[in-house]
């Protein structure tokens, strides 16, 4: 059964949002006594039939509501918007389907991209939550840069850079934690600046490999997402 | 400095093929006297001196040379074309960039997708070697059907199939063994037929899990690719 989102379910809500409307009754030609999910991305998930197939504002009856536990982990993602768009919004539907709670987006000092548009990203994690069958949409923040990043992060217990040089090569997956609250930080296409990489060591972040081959960011992002997925398996 | 791809470096060859004397010439504007580095897909890098910056045949001269051991394991992953092509592509540029020496595409019975640009798939893998300053390319095989990959594959210790149900919900983090070589099998977007899986159980493929999370295609197929290599750490 395909999922829609709805991200106002506690508020008693019983209508899809235009866009997801125009989905549903439009593309899929719902009809009235079908049945459909509907999450809100913050944890319920529910049942319903379709009383109205209205294309702007599709109602629908609750069957059914089922709220889903957070889990005992937590995993943030900071990473550096890429030149390429599509490398960034690629990274954002393998994270959520793979599963992440938070991407913290900031611009690095030797980043070539300085803006990024939130909306068109929140869209790609809607639609991976929903295709993912997940009833949690991850946090999505944006940092004018590092610093600014660095200074709103307090809630990480294990912080790791991922920075690999002669003398700290240990595996992600070696230091993370099970059950432990982790944020992992990925440098932009042209590395971090010498500054940058003293002011996150400074902030309590420790160097931390990923292996041995040289990824892409969006793709070290995403080894990053799954690694802590992996410990809290 | 930027990698190049000649395959037949073990041939004495000292120039680039048409594509890649293109790019370094008129692209990247590489004169005679510039260093670049080549390599052939077979372990072989070499450090060498460009001598004729010519565009169709770019001529150097090797001034070292590094042979690049084959890793104490083998990671081989098969995957159905999914319907949208990028993705397929992408897993490709992704396995590459982790680490994979075999990709092996068959069309499952519930594949919409019958046919698959090889050279295209390819190029994004040679795309990827080169980006991630590897000098191995995966082989990279097409099968008409799954029985035919399953007959062709003789080499891999240990045989698995993406595939949960509540009696089976081993992880494949668990089961795969360090040092091993290992063929993971990743269902078509419409899923495995009941035979397509009974042939596989038959050939001596076991069920293991990826996961909690429904992940499509391509996303599977990264993931098995990701955890083969944390295994072999």
């Amino acid at each position: 059964m395909e999922i829609y989102y709805q991200p106002n379910l506690s508020n008693h809500t019983t209508y899809l949002p235009e866009e997801e409307s125009k989905h549903c009754v439009r593309v899929l030609r719902r009809k009235p006594g079908d049945r459909i999910v509907v999450v809100d991305g913050k944890g319920t998930k529910i049942e319903a039939e379709i009383t109205d197939a209205n294309p702007k504002k599709c109602g629908f009856r609750i069957l059914s509501e089922h709220e889903t536990a957070r889990k005992g982990f937590i995993i943030q993602i900071a990473l550096a918007p890429t030149k390429s768009i599509d490398r960034t919004e690629w990274f954002v539907e393998k994270a959520v389907e793979i599963g992440v709670d938070s991407i913290n987006f900031y611009f690095g000092k030797h980043s070539e991209r300085r803006k990024i548009n939130l909306d068109r990203v929140v869209k790609k994690a809607i639609g991976a939550m929903k295709q993912s069958g997940q009833a949690f949409l991850p946090q999505i923040n944006t940092y004018d840069s590092l610093r600014e990043l660095l200074k709103d992060d307090s809630t990480s217990a294990q912080r790791f850079i991922a920075f690999v040089d002669f003398e700290n090569q240990d595996h992600l997956m070696d230091l993370a934690e099970k059950g432990s609250s982790i944020i992992v930080l990925i440098g932009p296409e042209g590395d971090f600046s010498k500054d940058e990489l003293q002011l996150a060591l400074d902030s309590g972040y420790s160097k931390v490999s990923l292996g041995n081959n040289r990824l892409r960011t969006e793709t070290a992002g995403l080894a990053a997402c799954h690694i802590l997925n992996l410990v809290n398996r």
